[in-house]
C-alpha cells in the first residue's frame, strides 16, 4: 500500500463545493476499480498555536500500489487533472508516500 | 473527529529508527488514552514526476477532536515535543484539520 497525498496551499480560491459534489465523486468513480482504496479529504483550520493553515485542503489517497496510481493516473488522468482548474487556482504539491509501519 | 498532520520538510536529518522505535511509541502510549485514535506515518519517496518529495516523514493523527488534541498536548506536550530534537532538526508543519465528508 502506498499514500498520494496532494496539497492546496493556501491562498488561491478553492471552491469547496464543486471540489466535493463534482471532483472527489469523479476521482473515486474512475480510480476505485483500479486500485484506490480510500480518499481522505480533510481541510484546514489553523496551527496549534493559532496561524492559518499553510495547506488550505489536502487529500490523502490509499493505493494498492505505486503501479496501480501510475496506471490510473495514466488512464483518467487527462480527465481528472483537467477538472482541477473548474475548483481552484492553488498549485497542489503531490507526492507518493511509503508506510513504513503496519497500521497502528 | 479531526485530524492533526506533522509535517517534517526534507533536508535535514532525520533517524528514522529513532522515531519509529522510540518516539512513536511515546506518542501512541501517552495520547491514545486521551483521545488519539489512529497514527499513521508514511515517508515520502518522491513526486509522481520524479522529483524529490517535499516532505521526507509525515504523521497523520486522527482525534476525537480538537479539544482533545489541546489537552493531550497541554498535559504531554512537554515530554514528546521534547523528543523531537533527538530524531530531526528539521521545523515541522503542523495544522489542525477538518473531515468535511463522512469516511468514503
Amino acid at each position: 500500500m502506498i499514500l498520494v497525498s496532494v496539497m492546496y496551499p493556501a491562498g488561491p480560491r478553492f471552491d469547496m463545493d464543486y471540489y466535493l459534489g463534482h471532483h472527489m465523486p469523479l476521482v473515486r468513480e474512475r480510480w476505485s476499480p483500479m486500485g484506490l482504496h480510500e480518499a481522505k479529504v480533510v481541510r484546514g483550520v489553523g496551527t496549534p498555536d493559532g496561524k492559518p493553515a499553510p495547506f488550505q485542503v489536502m487529500v490523502l489517497l490509499t493505493w494498492d500500489s505505486a503501479d496501480a496510481f501510475a496506471k490510473a493516473a495514466a488512464q483518467h488522468g487527462p480527465e481528472i487533472f483537467g477538472d482541477i482548474p473548474k475548483f481552484t487556482d492553488a498549485e497542489a504539491a503531490v507526492q507518493i508516500n511509503e508506510l513504513p509501519e503496519a497500521s497502528a
